[in-house]
């Protein structure tokens, strides 16, 4: 019994958006059912290399598959300037819950591209418009990649607005999608004002006002993922309808921390979880709905799903290199 | 950038004891000085496969060397029998503190059993008569191997008795270490009142009693690692000059676990943890000592540290095999 060995390319290829969207929307179902284990995440704080290391087991049992495993992460934002690697590394570890067999160990930081793409594609799909025609994207990085090829699964993409103050960046993303899309780099505004709108920003400070977001907009709010991080003013926040990924996450390091800890926004002005939404708990967009607003920190049963679905695409397509790490052929 | 990835035999190539108890004893001394990060082990616990998964993070700074790393470990009791897999499977990530490069990802069971044996062999050189020239051991499974091969490593250790109700673990074991040192069964009572004595069994009720213990004896309590189970006499650590690994782990899980928490042993009992003895804060065995005990449950730190030993060799040595997890060629 070998263990898979998945580099970002192998991860890429095997994540396929058909199944990864419908595995991650059981992901957050089994956590709302209570039939997942994530322990808080634990950190190892660094403040000499101004880093640190997080660790995120979980275990979730969707009904039809199960899956555990755990994922070693970091946050180092010299790492560019200093070292020329990424602020961002993560290694996953997935397992057979069975028998604790390593399966795979696999290139995290593309899973955790992934697994967010798909999550912003699920609540997408609950909280927009049917008809969704247009997307704009704030943030040119490599996560607005993944939240177009996701949320084009699930609504009638076929505008797209990037917006972003590096230019190379900007004809980078175009490029690569312009044979798909009719897309184009543009302000802010008009980005704000297309049907769904993903922020993937590292700001601090809100970039998106009130008056730039449409009517009906859905924003999914990538970029928050520290106290004291937001991207979309409070007046969003507060008009729109309001679904957070976890409670605990959410308040403490997602895009309304800085409201919520400020008392400017409250538990009466969230209106769900995603999870109780997707089993039915809670409606999603109805008739009545304007603005609405998904705030997503990424919850590591997203990297367990996401990892079941890599590794038995890889498994079945031979992809990968196994290796005997554990002695047990 | 590559990613080393060591097996095994790799890890036990490289674990090399000259190296590996002194680093070990650095971790212990990093963590009472509080140069050490271990947050708690997080659990998930699979009652349906009968097993559980634990998270072990870490990081320590020796003062000339400093390491950070994970090991996902579990126990499935129920492997050996239904899957003819091992109950124990670990895995460790070690990863560079600087920019979270995972250096390598290594076997973690052959690394626990490398480790385990080190921090015997610290507290035996801490604890146990210097002329020390006989072992007692009780329990031939794995890690009986590393637990001679270590102490020898810190005392003149001439002859050794193995104990075992399983005969063909003893033969196996006597095998082994026949050319070089005079080695035979023997019963728990010969074990017992040789001049180090290791426990490594998974017995639940103790097997060690006051009288078998010799006058001078040091014991390696390391088998207990779950609440409930001991395997030595509670008179025995009630006479003895008693030290532990820590104390939120030893109390919850260790050797000492059942008579602490029926109150028959207390803190009063506790004469220190090891890191205090290895600073020099508090005295190891002085001439007025009979018998001593060292409870180990053993700590991520240690993982961490021999990674570091096992790490560095490997790459020294250009052992194992690399490769691009990350891409970060």
């Amino acid at each position: 019994m070998q263990t898979l060995l998945l580099n970002g390319d192998d991860v890429a290829e095997n994540a396929r958006l058909s199944e990864l969207i419908p595995a991650i929307e059981d992901a957050f179902a089994a956590y709302e059912r209570g039939d997942a284990q994530m322990p808080p995440k634990s950190y190892i704080d660094l403040p000499q290399y101004n880093g640190d290391f997080r660790s995120m087991p979980a275990y979730l049992d969707a009904g039809s598959w199960d899956a555990a495993g755990i994922k070693w992460v970091n946050v180092h934002p010299d790492n560019p300037a200093d070292h020329e690697l990424p602020t961002v590394l993560g290694t996953m570890i997935y397992s057979d819950p069975e028998t604790a067999v390593p399966l795979a160990i696999m290139d995290g930081t593309e899973l955790t591209m992934q697994r967010t793409g798909a999550a912003a594609a699920v609540a997408t799909d609950h909280l927009a418009v049917e008809d969704a025609g247009s997307m704009g994207i704030i943030g040119a990085g490599v996560q607005a990649y993944t939240q177009l090829e996701a949320i084009a699964e699930v609504r009638p993409i076929e505008r797209v607005v990037i917006s972003d103050l590096d230019e190379e960046r900007v004809e980078r993303f175009v490029s690569e999608f312009s044979d798909r899309f009719d897309v184009s780099g543009g302000s802010i505004e008009e980005a704000a004002s297309c049907d769904v709108l993903s922020t993937v920003t590292p700001v601090e400070e809100p970039i998106v006002s009130r008056e730039a977001v449409g009517e009906y907009t859905h924003i999914n709010a990538m970029g928050a993922d520290a106290e004291g991080k937001h991207e979309i003013a409070d007046e969003v926040l507060l008009d729109a309808k309001l679904v957070i990924d976890d409670h605990a996450q959410t308040t403490h390091s997602g895009e309304i921390n800085v409201p919520y800890n400020a008392g400017v926004l409250g538990d009466e002005d969230i209106h769900a979880a995603i999870g109780e939404i997707v089993v039915g708990d809670e409606e999603g967009r109805t008739p009545e709905d304007g603005v609405t607003v998904f705030d997503s920190t990424g919850l590591a049963i997203q990297d367990v799903a996401a990892a079941h679905v890599v590794y038995e695409h890889a498994d079945e397509n031979d992809n990968g290199y196994p290796f005997d790490l554990l002695g047990l052929m």
